[in-house]
């Protein structure tokens, strides 16, 4: 049985990443992963939230949202709902823990940054490329820091990105879009470092339990995924130097 | 004195007009005027509200928003909030106004259309631009219902465009950039027609109330400058066809 | 064709307004257009919002809202629904706009006004009415804090009223009642000050778009409006020496 | 030790009900208590709470409001605040629960009476103030409903009225104002019927706990003052007939 | 005609207080009156609400929340509905009331004491059980910090406890449990001293209003029913030394 | 290096199961793991939310909540702030789909299952213990539903339990209490079947990426673990029969 989209099992689809589209933030990103669009902004401000005041150290937190009519029907506003959904929550929980992940906090001193991902499109995997494309926004961001002498050194310790894979009609496959996810037994997400360490693993069975073995392969799918974003982040930041 | 853009006092921002950049919505245009830019979407239910049902017409309502980050310093996210500024009800009550002056309601049927305006970069009138790009957004889907036979003829009875006009140091000038508008002492947008008819006109004094001879300046300036963004209008939707 | 209530075109609705009616408050007016009853009060605390801090200058916000049974059918009470609709948003915005413009906010030193417009009554023209004695109740706290010696100099520096037109089925008319306002073709609120200028235009085509023409004529009308809201301002604040 | 108004201790402050304050309400009263002013308005709407449906029965609802420059400072406004305090809530429910003993809710039908009771002026007593002066709304809305034949017979089981009473520096008053009301030792709001009955009672104290005897002096009291407030409620309804 | 538990009219429900069941508040204690179980902590913080800095006093706040499945059917979680309903601002203004009555603030220096009773099982009763139970906490509390040197003397000033009456079939009976409490005719709360003071009095007529005599008959059997609950503290308390 | 509790690496803390706590609900089971307790209902509603309507399946869904004093220092009770936060919505999420892997929701007919998981202790591990509990109060709640002949046969085709493993100073250890949970590396949640089978995995670097290794020894911790849990679990059912 093949896959809707006639991709091979562990091939991803394409990705893009074009830096600085958003002209006011000091690192943007707007990342392409098939039909699946974020535009990923870092914002720096010279304070800490209060439980880090005095510590000698930064934060990075992150906020999730998806344009009402990013999806196949229109979603409600969650700012004219007033809250956010439990998804948008525990998204941008999973963006900031990531993205924490790839920074010396110490380093930083005390600034907090701010990773907005914001879904333009959506055909599965949005907090995946979230993530991928925030590590390139906040890349760019500490860089531009960096040259301007706000920072000695980078604090940046790991490329990371994320992808997703899942056990499906077709077996285990890498990076679902929105038909494969909805109709999957169990997918899940990883967030990988450049190194091969492993930063965040979210597996859920859907539709039933699954085994030690099936869930191996979904993480060497991975690996071979986050390859391909590696080089991806690496090339998109060329064109800050 | 002249204009910070160095542009003449009854000239216009380079404006682009891209349809259907958000793929699931019915209609969508995708607005460039200068440095700001609005995804705009427009979205079909068969229903309507409570205070139209059993009238046999339709409704048209629109939301705005901002990312966070499409602002020289990040704004909060309204969503996180959890309730939308004052700026924000005041801007969608505009656009939602202006796009039903646009269409015949009888016509539509029981059928709502939300049109969702989100600015991904701003630098002055972004409401205007949402509602030049939203009745492109809204032409787009009421044209995909006609080819799809949901409606016998097209409930479009006028073309619509917005723009900003206002008293700057350099006098009165057209499409205003974000510091000619942060310095005016007085601005206004003009919601015009295709034929000449004004659907909206919201005039105020920033710094010093403005004459009625100021007034009538700005209007034949507004009149100018809508005739260029009804012809991108139309250059946006000849890919319809 | 004449208007429901039998008046001219150029007619107002009887008006009057009675001073010092919140026993609290630094300043108050009570002003009645016809079936329209807004109690107006202005309240000051000495220090200014975070925006504005150490800039050596004031500010002036406003709050509207309309008791549950002010209207023909009972209202849901906005502190009880947890949220404020965007009519009233729009509202007390425009309120607060128009009132900074009759202040020299520097004369005003570090000084924050709420002008709160409660609509016991509402038919028609509420918005124009809490300006009108949202104005009286300004003067008299103004007039207050210079007796008391906290302002050396009045900052004071405009006398503004407004009063809503409208193209009816009777034509152009002034100074509409609820019946008029919700079958207009279009209509405008005009904030004008004593000396003609124009501090605020809002004009909306409610089922056509209008002509310059028309709107001039409207703008002619709120002229005349204006004037008699101008005197009954000033015989209102006689009661102040 | 005398009171600080000069009052005698079991003198009411004077009392006026002025019927039809509110022009659209079905049922109106503003009620004056020296200096507490509050307007109550009772509307009706046919449809029951869904706890109520197909059960045969009526219900009576209350929310209670004072405007925000009623008191000494302002006040932030519930409805910007996005929830109602919790004095606010205690009241509201005080007052339905009141009137609610003043109807046979069985020979209301299906109908839904909301008591809304909005201070305009506060100088103490407001919660019992708006229970006196919701009752007289609430029989004039009752009784519009009997002439328009909606209801066969009154469904008005009895006359109620409120005051609150205390233990001062002055022993033990009657019909508390704010300065008193402030400082005092106890105080106790009472609800009775005019044949004598008890609807409500809540005594508390403030700084020191009281004992039976003083607490059966307040019962007396308040039996002296409602008796005036029978009187004025019968008044001010003499209007209808 | 006898009660539907068989208890006599003057007749307490099993009562048990259980100290300390929540390990890391400062004092706490779990009461069980019948089938009403309310776990009850005090919480000790040094600093004051705003409105008491520097007045050289403490506060004594209450939070009151019932478990979704306290109750025969589930009740919404008002965590997930984003409010707390007019039922819980009311008994949770009560408890604190009733308990700052218990103390001398003045002696409390500059600390807040919050205590939240949150009710696991509900059988009727639960206010007065919680205000029973909060009031071992906050003494637990109290003695802990005197222990610990933080308080020189101990500011407990009164033992309190609450008890619930009511007008039933059976007659006027003590210590409600649901189904009596259902059905009264009225009922009263009582907050009453081990001296015999009143602190609070709620007595509310449900289904007629009743009559001064049954009402001190109501207090009556109240301080029969405290008279159990004061002994039952003192045993919890005897834990501490 | 040992741990600070002193338990071997792969050692459980103490886990008690308590049948039918809560005393309304259809089931419930209070658990207690070493200092962590947590109260589980199960209530049934006869009807699904409104995306499930007509498609003959029912619906399991969970609510989360720490009572405000369960923790070392009193965290804001979520209804009286209004919202629920994030970490509440990620983990009662958790629940609820781990729950649902335990059901045959076609078996359950148009009926939801609503957990609800109240934390009266906490010392780590809540979320897991949450998963754990309330697997015991569907059970029971179901087995309530068929002895009433309410469903055929039982929809449950899984037992279901959770642990959480994590790196620490003491290397890979089992079920982390507090003090280790706020200090470990990286930690994981693993929620497991009796067979054997993996419903989700959540694991999380909190100091620096893990290896593939270290996270299969954390999986291998987790079966022994649960292994306790699933014994506990029949042992409460017991009760049942």
């Amino acid at each position: 049985m093949t896959r809707p989209s006639g991709r091979a099992a562990d091939e991803n689809r394409a990705v893009s990443i074009e830096l600085g589209y958003a002209r006011h933030a000091e690192g943007s990103a707007l990342i392409r992963m098939g039909g699946t669009e974020v535009l990923c902004t870092a914002s720096i401000e010279y304070r800490v939230p209060p439980f880090l005041r005095g510590k000698g150290q930064g934060w990075i937190t992150a906020e999730y949202g998806m344009l009402p009519r990013a999806t196949h029907a229109r979603g409600n506003r969650e700012a004219a709902k007033g809250r956010q959904s439990g998804r948008t929550h525990e998204i941008q929980r999973l963006i900031a823990r990531a993205l924490r992940a790839a920074v010396d906090l110490k380093a930083l001193g005390e600034m907090t940054i701010t990773l907005d991902c914001d879904v333009l499109n959506a055909d599965g995997g949005t907090r995946c490329a979230s993530i991928t494309g925030a590590w390139v926004a906040l890349a760019a961001a500490l860089d531009k820091q960096q040259k301007a002498g706000k920072l000695k050194r980078s604090p940046l310790i790991a490329q990371i990105a994320a992808i997703s894979c899942g056990l499906t009609a077709a077996g285990a496959v890498l990076d679902l879009d929105y038909i494969e996810d909805s109709s999957a037994q169990a997918d899940a997400n990883f967030v990988l470092t450049a190194e091969g360490g492993i930063v965040e693993i979210q597996g859920t069975a859907e539709t039933a339990p699954f085994s030690e073995t099936a869930f191996t392969e979904l993480l060497r799918l991975a690996r071979c995924g986050t390859a391909a974003l590696f080089v991806a982040q690496r090339q998109a930041l060329e064109g800050l130097s």
